[in-house]
Parts: C-alpha cells; structure tokens; sequence
C-alpha cells in the first residue's frame, strides 16, 4: 500500500527509503502539528552536527553499548583519511551535551528546551518501508533542568504533547506508561512511551519520553551554578517521535482498496469527480463542478479532478487508495435536484447533499470521519485486549493470533527474558491506565500489583 | 557577531558548525518564504537517501571529479566493513536520478517538480560560520522536463523566485546572470546566480539554478515516451540556496552594535522595554507596558522585555545586537504624554509616537525599515562598483580594497585564469542585466560584446 500510494520507495541504498511527495506531505503535517505544540511550551529549534566523534558516544557506557553496533562510521573525508572516526549520529545526546556544557552556567541558563528536526542512521539489515529503515527522519527534544522533579515534569508533559498528537490528529488510541528497564533507552533513568495496536493487532512504539537523570550531565560535565550559589549537574531530559507514525497511520487506518487518512491531516480532504456520460453533457457538469469546488475552497482542502483521460470508476479507485476522507461526485441527475452525492472513505457510505448548505455540511462529516476513525480503532483495540492470569492459555492464544495481553508480572528482568523468549511477545509498558491491583506473576506466581501490557511489536 | 548574538556556535566536530536557535528561527523563516514559493509554482517536497553510493558518484564523468574530493566516506555500518563505500551527499542529482528512472515512463509523468530540505557535507578544512562549513543546510530542487525550453524556463522561474526573495524578504540587492564555463556546476550545461555585495565589498553566491540539459539523464538512463511514441532522454534542472544566507544576511545589514534584521524575517519585530526609576513607578509601568504590548501583539511579533535583574541600557545593548528592528521605550514622562519612544535599528532615530494609532504607525516604520534596509544596501553596492577598461587600474582599486569590476572579457578560459591568478578576483557572473556594449577584453585586447562583474568573493 505504502508503494501503491507513493507515499515511498526502496532506494538503491541498502536499507534506506526515498519517501515521495505523497509520503512527504504527511511528515510535513506532522511536524507543523507538533512544532507548534513544541513551541507553545517554549521549546525552540535548532540544529546540531550529523557527526559524532567516537570519544564521544564512549563517553557515557551504556549509551555506546546501546548506540555503537547500529552505527555508520566515516572514517575518511576530503580524501583523507580520519585521525579520528566519525559516527553518523544515532540519536544525538552526546554532541548536544558538549555544547550545553559551554552554554550552561548558571540557573539562569535553565531551563534549556531544544528541540531538533533531523535525519538519523541506524543500520538495518531487514528493511520495512517507514518501520524499519537504515536513515529515517525524527525530532529529538533535549532539555536540561536545574531539579529532577522538573526534568519529570517536562518528561510527562511531552508524552502528553504526543498523546494528544496521536490521538486526536492521527486518530490513533495510544496506552501511555513507563517501559521496563530492560526496554528503557540506553544511558538513560527511565522511559515513557505510547504504544498502539496495529490493524494486525501487533504494538507499536509510537513515540518515547526519556527523564535521563544526571548519567549525560556528569558524563558530559554539563553542571550549573545553583540560587544558592553551588555547582550542580543538571537534570536532563530527552524525547522524540519518527516518521515510523506514517507507517502506524497506513496500519491503522488502511483497508484493502488503500489507505484512509484522518481528516485533520490529509493534503486533500475532499475530492470532487464531475461525471458525465455524452460530450454535450461534460461543458455543464464541469463548470459546475468547479463552481461547487470554488465554494468548497474557502473552508477545507478540496481538488477537482476532471482529467477526462480516466474514467470516474478509475478515479474512485486513484482517490480511495490515497485515503482522501470525502468523494463528492456530480452526475447530470445530481445537476436536476441542484444537489450531489458525497461518498465517505471511511464507512463507504453515500448522500445525496443539497448545494445550499453543502459547505458546512462537509464540515460535519469531516468531523464525524474524524472521531469516526479513532472510535473505530479504540473498538479494535478493546476487542483484542485480554486479561488472563493463565500462561498456557495466554501462549496459546498468543500464538495464535496477535493481541494485547494484560498480565501480571513481578517486576524481574528474569520473568521479562523468559516471557520474550518462549512467546515472542514482550512486555510493551506499564501503562498509567490500569490502577493498582494484586495478583501473580504470570511467570513466577511472585506478587504483583499490576498488570502490565504484553505484545508482539514492530 | 555570529557567536554574540547566539546565532551559531563551533561544535567539537572539526568543520562543523551548531546552529543555535537565534540562528535556526532565522532558517525556518527562510525556509517557510522560498516553500510557499515553490509550492505555488507546482513543486512537491520530498526526501532522499543521505548516502550515495560509490558507483552513483562516477556515473558522470564531470561530476564525480568535481564532488568526490569533497566527500565524507562511510566505510562501515552495522559493525561490519561495508562491501561498496557510502559518500555522504554533497549535493543529491544521482541518487535522485536513479530514482527519477524508475518513475518516469511517460511525457504524462513530466513535469517531475521536486525539492527536499536537506544537510549537505562538503569537507572543508578552515571553518567560516554560515559561509563555509563541512555540513550545511540546503533546499535542492530537482526537476525533469520534456523538453530544453521547459527545462530553461524552469531554470529562469527559480532564479527569480531566489532573486525575489533575497532582495524583497531579505532586503539584499542581488545581482542575476550566467556563471562562466569554469564555474558551472560540474555535470550540467549552463548556471545562473544571484551574487550580492556584502559589507566588506566581496561578492557572495546567493543562490545557483542550473539547467543540466540531458547529461544525468544519459548517466542515469531517465527516458520518457513522448506524445509521438519515441523514447527520449528528459531535460532537467537543479537548483539551490543554503544556510550561506544567514551569513549573507549578517555581513550586509550588520553593524558595530550587532544585526540589523529586516523586519518580515525577523522573530521579534518590536521590543517594548518599560523605565523606571522608583520601585513606586514600576507597577504603573509595567502594567502600562503590557497593554500597549497586548494592543500591538495583533498585528506585528512584539516582545515585552519587563526582566527586572537587567537595567535599560544593558536591554538596549541586547535587543541591538540581536538586530530587532524596532525598540519602544516606555518611561514615567510616556505615561503622562500617553506616548511612547520608538526607536529604529536601522538609522537610530527615535520619534515620540502617540499611543493612539501606535499600531499603525508601528506597521509604516517596520515598511520603511524593510525598505530602507534594501536601499542601503543598494546604495553601497552602487558606490563600490566600478566600471574600467584599464587593468593595470583595475588591479590597483582591487589590490586596494574589494568591489564589484564591470569589465570587458573576451569570453576565453586562458584570460579568466589568468585574470584569477593576478588578482584574486574571479568573474562572479556574466550578468542579465548590463546591455550589449562592444569592447576590448581588458586582458587580451581581444573583442567582447559585454561586460562581466569581477570581484573578490567569499
């Protein structure tokens, strides 16, 4: 669907995607939503190097063990070669952290709210077209506190900043909560993150909040002088989302005949195919067509499509497969009632619509396509969410299909590495959702006071 | 000025450069002017690979000798020795090309309109913030036409959008013309620039538009069907501008207190800066101060800067190195005059401007500063430009001091290097704008039929 639609390509490079203009467009809405979200809390953009030394990525342990293996390495330029290597940045942590170090001193210096739009390489050797790919493209926000209940603060607020995003502009229900250790970003204290199910009913990490403590800070000497005139390392925070969200939106919302974007976000909302079926019939039905698409303009994205090289069978389908939320079409009958027939990409639908009033009345149904979107997955999702306390009956059912799974689990990375390697499923987060509530351990019958969310991801 | 007003910042990776928020606003407002721009004229955005293979690079002959000395040579990725080495882009023609031969089959598949918003890395070994660092950012355009025509017309829009630009956003007189043979870019048929005086009298390339006629096409085998069924080789274009703008955009309008922001690119177009002398006079002020900046905030970006730790004049010092256009000093005498100080950064001159109607008068000054900005700029250029036909004069103004030379050239690569060799000046462009003049080539005596501008350039 993901080539069908142009939204991207393979490229020639191993591992990489060309994303084409129809993909593009998307990733363009995204980030005009988010930025302004970003901005409102005074966040500001800027740009770091692509390269980063080697020293540097070693300088915090974790980080490097996490981080080095996924690298690409330049280790020649200018047709020399390197007295040091030079690593394409993986997440950008480290070279930021040097350079807050010299810009930060004292509290006045803080908070510090960064946030960057780039691309990142991580090597990969199975490509999947915006899920998995060698460069992709991000933003990463990195901030630095003067107290750890500031650095939480901004940790949750930017998982609410992409909760709101996913949910109410993609369309997308998302569980929020905190990863486990073994799943939280390398370097770091502890990791929130969104996660949604997939039309397969497989998770997927749909954006990540990092409270990273002090471990950069004292790696990188990033300290500040307090009120109270003492030196103090700042608390740090990082946090990002990548253009894997429109592989998320073309799983989520996509059916057989092609994608179904959410109103909110499409490059078109509303596609107008005039209809005629004699060359006398086509002057009159065109120009109408276009005045109705000239009204239509003043209030929502609308194209008219009358190429009269494609028959309107043929441009349903171009217009279903590329997801646009409302067809309107216009037929000689359509002309006699002074009306047209307003077909909805999401239920399939069909309405005849009065020309008086059809501007506002396009409005409402974007609107209910919208919402209309959203419910549909959250149904989808509650469908395939189970609660057991069997583990044979969890596994079974597991491997059978996907699903989301709430299971009591007693907080041991042993239970956690045994639940992975015999189902395949892991644990996706602790969600703040559930309230607290005793039980077993699926795995270890240990006490538990939660129940955590357990599936196979992307 | 760069580093004071926060603009940008060494980072630890050699030659490359950190470009901080002060100087990433700038960019995005940059960037958003030329998208609307391209957009309206028919072009997409889209996003390619960021590594190059080898093979790719040395598919045109002219261009590989031109870029490959330049690149930065990945030779690992994932742990592992890679089998062909990746440069990382110095600019994007084979990669994209590759691509374009894939999707165009067809004269219905052209115009392909195309650009992506990119970093770029070309080695450099002395570092020059903005103006010459081993990664930058750009916007390239890349374009694919059925015929030459299409392909020139495309080349000549874009360097007016450019040119339309730099001089009426950025207020920058820019210079339009054909670079000579020598200068072109490697692998195409013809480039044209805008080239700009900047405050020490050099030349700066502002933006190149290149018709590359059909030699990528025959490297990368990009063929469509025309309308009369014969498989033909598409003609196309690229073109670009760069982070190089900021840099353009501080040595013209700069001075020794610092920016000089042209108002329509600038985040913050008026400051509002309250006086006190009494801690009994600062709440009045104050208040005063924020009403006067919630009225003006409706029609222009306003800053109220009511910090109590900084005194007046250590704001005012502030707020004109960071180039704001227009300062309002608010003091005890205002409030009783119901006025206000404006102040502008362009000319210093200050004006007692009633609150009354302050919104419109704030509208007209930030015109006339846009303007006057412009017309500076051009003036200077003017007065440093020099028309001769005596080298040995020539040679003395520009060993002197820098400027633009109109001088007459024979059009031959033997004068054109020596003319470099002598002088440290090149010819920066064969310009649309001086009409035909018959004369001697002031190197060789030999016929020429139009001047050329010569100048040292950064």
């Amino acid at each position: 669907m993901v080539l069908q639609a142009e939204l991207a390509d393979y490229s020639p490079v191993k591992g990489c995607m060309v994303i084409r203009p129809n993909g593009f467009d998307l990733w363009e809405r995204f980030q005009a939503e988010l930025d302004r979200r970003f901005k409102e809390t005074g966040h500001r953009n800027a740009y770091f190097p692509l390269f980063i030394p080697e020293s540097f990525l070693q300088k915090e342990a974790e980080h490097v063990e996490g981080f080095a293996p996924l690298c690409a390495v330049v280790t020649h330029g200018g047709g020399k070669k390197l007295e040091e290597n030079l690593y394409i940045r993986p997440t950008s942590e480290t070279i930021m952290y040097a350079m807050y170090a010299k810009w930060i001193s004292s509290y006045r210096d803080l908070p510090l709210l960064i946030n960057q739009w780039v691309n990142i390489v991580r090597w990969e050797m199975r490509t999947r077209l915006f899920l998995r790919t060698t460069e992709f493209l991000w933003q990463e926000g990195h901030t630095a506190h003067a107290t750890y209940e500031e650095a939480e603060e901004e940790t949750i607020n930017i998982l609410d900043i992409y909760s709101d995003f996913v949910s109410n502009v993609l369309a997308i229900p998302v569980l929020r909560g905190l990863k486990t250790e073994s799943e939280k970003f390398a370097g770091g204290l502890k990791t929130y993150c969104i996660e949604a199910m997939m039309g397969d009913k497989k998770a997927l990490q749909a954006g990540t909040s990092h409270n990273l403590g002090q471990n950069f800070a004292k790696a990188f000497d990033v300290k500040f002088q307090s009120k109270e005139g003492k030196q103090e390392y700042v608390w740090q925070t990082s946090w990002g989302v990548s253009t894997r969200l429109i592989g998320a939106l073309v799983m989520v919302h996509g059916d057989d005949n092609g994608l179904k974007i959410p109103p909110k976000i499409a490059e078109t909302q509303v596609v107008v195919v005039p209809i005629w079926r004699t060359d006398e019939e086509m002057p009159r039905i065109r120009e109408v067509a276009r005045k109705i698409t000239d009204e239509i303009k003043k209030s929502v994205r609308v194209k008219l499509d009358d190429r009269d090289q494609y028959s309107p069978g043929w441009k349903f389908n171009e217009w279903e497969l590329l997801g646009v939320p409302i067809r309107i079409e216009l037929g000689p009958k359509d002309i006699e009632t002074e009306s047209v027939l307003l077909v909805r990409r999401d239920t399939g639908k069909k309405l005849s619509v009065p020309w008086n009033g059809l501007s506002e009345r396009i409005e409402q149904v974007l609107d209910n396509i919208q919402k209309n979107l959203f419910d549909t997955a959250l149904a989808f999702r509650r469908e395939n969410t189970f609660v057991t306390d069997n583990y044979e009956e969890f596994k079974e059912k597991n491997d059978a299909d996907s699903g989301f799974f709430e299971l009591h689990w007693c907080g041991s990375p042993e239970c956690e590495s045994r639940l992975q390697k015999e189902t395949k499923a892991t644990i996706r987060l602790i969600p703040f959702e559930t309230k607290s509530e005793p039980g077993q351990c699926i795995l270890c019958d240990k006490p538990s006071e939660r129940r955590v969310v357990v599936a196979k991801a992307y």
